[in-house]
């Protein structure tokens, strides 16, 4: 595919399309390798929260307004769910069928196919590729309110947390558990009854949250010591929108463009990216590794143990000293 | 903790809540050992589905009704999400204040510390001892509707997926991606406008879903090659309910019995548990080999790597490679 480097770093879209496919196949190292040092420009914004909140047509307003800017905008669409995932993927181009024809657009699904962690990497990869095929923001959509989703959105500079009144209760809305890494919160469809309510009790619990110190723009547990010099704090601000009429966008992409702001003004940019680094490299080695041992195993070795342990002879616990014994890296 | 061993078998609720304790502190391995040919005997019933859904008034309408069949019943509630979700814990607690004082029933939360490695591996532990200390039936309630939870789902004989009507159109409904991996399919808050609707929407959903072959159970893609005698299959079959009322209950306990039964009839349990072991261990190998290359590279060697990866000098694979040949298992 290394014949693709030149045309996707000149923003060809065919290239990009092709290399994207590279990627969701594990078939474009050479193509990452190539691109990899083009890569750092963009601005990249997450944007999870259930389903049900509205967060394909609220990133089909955003990247609207990006357009407005002249700004270039890829979307990511990522589902960490099943092969059934083709019927979300078809919805999210329905509701994003505004940008249709737009060049300075470009939009992209992924689902899952196999592991999960094979799913993140792919991700973060696709998001380098969208970057440096010029896009100046680079939009990571992802479905659900569960870990791997909060994973991929991490990989975010900013992450959007989107809320919809009438989903649950106060208590269901923190069960999503999506507060934390929100740099800015969303309550859309604030047209329904019980928006004022929703936004209400989403900056008590901002409140409630107090005292924590803040990181980046992210919660981290306060530190029992006293600190010389705490970290300067980003409080997330919690935004209204109607995004099916685009209210409330205009005040949504200046809540985004200030938070990025907080994190170059206070030199947090880089201290977020490195630590996104780590994450993925060590995400990388476990999968690596285990593939690795597995490989390295006596024939029917892996079966074996695991008839013990279903025979309640041994525990789960001592089959994995038995197999770092048995096989090697 | 190996003196609570006994007091656990026998079913005593405090060394119960001890060594429960103990696994999230991960501090109970040797009770783990001594109790483990004593675990098997348990039907572990998981419930998932999107926050809103009424899950914890589900789980506790169900265990109402296997109080009435004269079964203990252990309940087990995973946050894997933060800090934050204490509050989740206090409210699921309050909807299940109705089991307050039956001593045939164990209610547990657990949230998430740190990893979730550390909890998915926290909870099948926990399950194993609730089935240790008798319980007939253990319940697993997950938050979310994300890889993780389904996860931890899996490791349930019969994972309900719950739904409710209000929660956001058809598409949404497939996106939550939690089809294929339920037994059975509950619509709750029958009651609310709708619901004919969503059940509808569900059994035609299982319907465009074919042809698949159903394996245990749970759908897996079907082979392009004839099989010779294909496995049996079990249609989910679609429930619906009003738990806050009770309504629904005697026939998602008929639904998930049969499904027991259906299982136990083609000899699939055995299957089943042979699948989620081997799940489960190459998880936990995941987790020990990175922490023991990660603790064998020389100081620094990661921070170093990181580095090069932020100034786009080395891609994240290349650091891998790196890391790989620096340290040692």
């Amino acid at each position: 595919m290394i014949e693709l480097v030149q045309p996707l770093l000149n923003g060809d879209r065919r290239a990009l399309a092709r290399v994207l496919t590279g990627v969701e196949n594990q078939q474009a190292g050479d193509v990452l390798a190539a691109v990899y040092p083009h890569t750092g420009r963009a601005h990249i914004i997450g944007v999870t929260g259930a389903p049900g909140t509205g967060k394909s047509t609220l990133v089909a307003a955003l990247a609207g307004g990006y357009r407005a800017q002249h700004k270039t905008v890829g979307i990511l669409a990522v589902d960490p769910t099943s092969p059934f995932s083709g019927g979300a993927v078809l919805g999210d181009r329905i509701r994003m069928q505004s940008l249709a024809g737009d060049k300075g657009v470009f939009i992209r699904s992924m689902a899952s196919r196999g592991s999960l962690g094979g799913l993140a990497s792919a991700a973060l990869d696709a998001i380098r590729v969208l970057d440096a095929a010029g896009m100046d923001v680079v939009i990571v959509e992802t479905v659900g309110a569960g870990q791997s989703e909060v994973d991929i959105a991490r990989a975010a500079h900013t992450t959007l947390v989107v809320e919809a009144p009438g989903l649950g209760d106060e208590i269901q809305a923190i069960k999503a558990g999506l507060l934390e890494i929100a740099d800015v919160l969303v309550v859309n469809k604030a047209d329904r009854p019980g928006a004022e309510n929703a936004v209400r009790a989403l900056r008590m619990m901002l409140d409630i949250g107090h005292p924590v110190e803040r990181h980046h723009g992210r919660f981290i547990a306060a530190s029992p010591v006293s600190v010389a010099e705490p970290p300067p704090m980003w409080i997330p601000p919690v935004i209204a929108t109607v995004a099916s009429k685009g209210e409330g966008i205009d005040e949504l992409l200046v809540a985004i463009s200030d938070h990025h702001r907080f994190l170059v003004d206070h030199h947090m940019l880089g201290r977020l990216e490195q630590e996104q680094i780590e994450v993925e490299i060590c995400e990388r080695l476990r999968n690596v590794l285990v593939d690795r041992l597995l490989e390295s195993l006596p024939q029917g070795a892996l079966m074996e143990v695991v008839r013990q342990v279903q025979a309640r002879q041994v525990t789960p616990q001592r089959a994995v000293e038995v197999l770092l014994g048995q096989g090697h890296i």
